[in-house]
């Protein structure tokens, strides 16, 4: 779906940030795809409804993958008008029930909900309760049957902050760079639970996920607490890094400087990671 | 199934409690139904196999209804032998992910899971969001469109505090009390989320539900703050309290005497309400 489909040649368009919240069980990530049942798509088609346009296209901070849940996320869109004080609602009664838009707000046309972030912030949860997982929580928590030594954890984390090339924690992609300000990774637990943080300027595919599976080796003895920062020696992905598993991750916030400093921004962020195609968001 | 076919010939029996979480979605509430999917009947089959027992018998502090979660149940077994140190794992292996035994601890015999609870506590969940509830928690929290005021809910609340006749927010059930004390019934908001804490020494049936229902009309203003406690004037149930859905309640914590009171407490429970089979416990 190209943009120029919903420009409007009555007018200038609005510019309209959407902060939207899913639970990825059933969904097969963020980005739209063919014959899939995808977050994007899923909104597109409620907008476009609730707004009798014959369709919208979406930009968002973080494309999350398959089964990588959301609670901050946040997306733009332009529109022939400014949303009315009912879009909200319309919007609740048009979407199935897991996902959903919490806000829109008009926004200065430099924002971009893309290319304007400054970070990313995801939270991933691992119960290693001997029992299992809270059944409440067991969709967005995962299941560990050792016990894990959150302190190790935390220690290996913080030898992994700062401006790295996470090209051991990446999936590879051509022309692609795997460079990144980790500016967070702290781990904390909370009687069973233990709770990995991560805060980066952007993530390349699957890091999160390596990054966890790294932190979780040692968290149960089987790597000393040194080894995920010794991977960042390497310059190719490190097949002995498990990805974790999708469902414990989630998208938690996204970060903005204020609105002087949108364009600026945005300008910045295309210029350092290439070209539009190939700069890698915030994949989960 | 009857206490007696978990007698040991052998030997003296050790009694046993646990505390069960469980997302009461898919279930037919807590207490065996032929035929229905229940939380008792799902861990009498899992304990059994663990055990290898043709088959063992629970009591539990709160009978939940259809739909009504659970993340601080306690429920208790008497086993021929004391448990092993593999029982948490064994069980979490042959539970389905919605149910959980996060705690099996040997008792002295006079704990009585049912009997010998000095109260229960409840938590009600309500989202007023405008774009609607936390996708991640849509299962335990209920979704209102109407924007509550919760400081004319907690005001309503205060006032039904203490020992009383809850006759109006009871199911009428021939010869059962419907007098209890009310110990806490606190309303919170924390941002769109409004949690009503109902505390009591037990609870009649739909009441805990029914006390929201009552407060979920004052918080949008179709009711004075007063009427709730007005209806405790009542001797029967009052059909204009809506009974709020079960998805949106989850009981939270029991809390018990300390051992040299637990005999006490239980005799005292029994005499107080009247036979076994009239006593209400906790009903969702």
């Amino acid at each position: 779906m190209a943009p120029s489909e919903t420009t409007n040649e009555a007018g200038p368009l609005t510019r309209v940030r959407l902060e939207v919240s899913y639970d990825g069980t059933e969904f097969s990530g963020w980005a739209a795809q063919p014959d899939r049942r995808t977050v994007q798509t899923t909104i597109e088609h409620a907008l476009a409804t609730a707004l009798r346009l014959p369709s919208v296209s979406l930009t968002v901070a973080g494309r999350t993958d398959a089964g990588v849940h959301a609670a901050g996320q946040v997306a733009h869109v332009d529109l022939p008008a400014p949303p009315e004080d009912t879009l909200l609602r319309r919007l609740a009664g048009l979407l199935p029930p897991d996902v959903r838009v919490n806000a829109v707000t008009p926004v200065p046309a430099a924002f971009d909900a893309r290319f304007g972030a400054l970070w990313r912030r995801y939270e991933y949860r691992i119960s290693d309760a001997q029992g299992g997982v809270d059944p409440l929580r067991r969709h967005d928590t995962l299941a560990w049957t050792r016990r894990l030594n959150e302190r190790a954890m935390a220690d290996a984390a913080a030898r992994m902050v700062g401006l790295r090339d996470f090209a051991a924690f990446c999936k590879r992609r051509e022309g692609a760079t795997t460079i990144r300000t980790l500016l967070d990774l702290d781990v904390r637990r909370d009687r069973d639970l233990v709770s990995c943080t991560v805060r980066a300027d952007a993530f390349c595919h699957s890091m999160v996920r390596s990054l966890v599976g790294a932190l979780l080796a040692v968290g149960e003895g089987r790597r000393p607490v040194d080894w995920p920062a010794q991977l960042l020696d390497r310059r190719e992905r490190a097949n002995d890094v498990a990805v974790a598993p999708a469902h414990g991750l989630t998208l938690v916030e996204v970060g903005y400087p204020p609105d002087a400093e949108l364009a600026a921004r945005a300008e910045q962020t295309r210029a350092r990671r290439g070209s539009h195609a190939e700069t890698p968001s915030c994949h989960g």
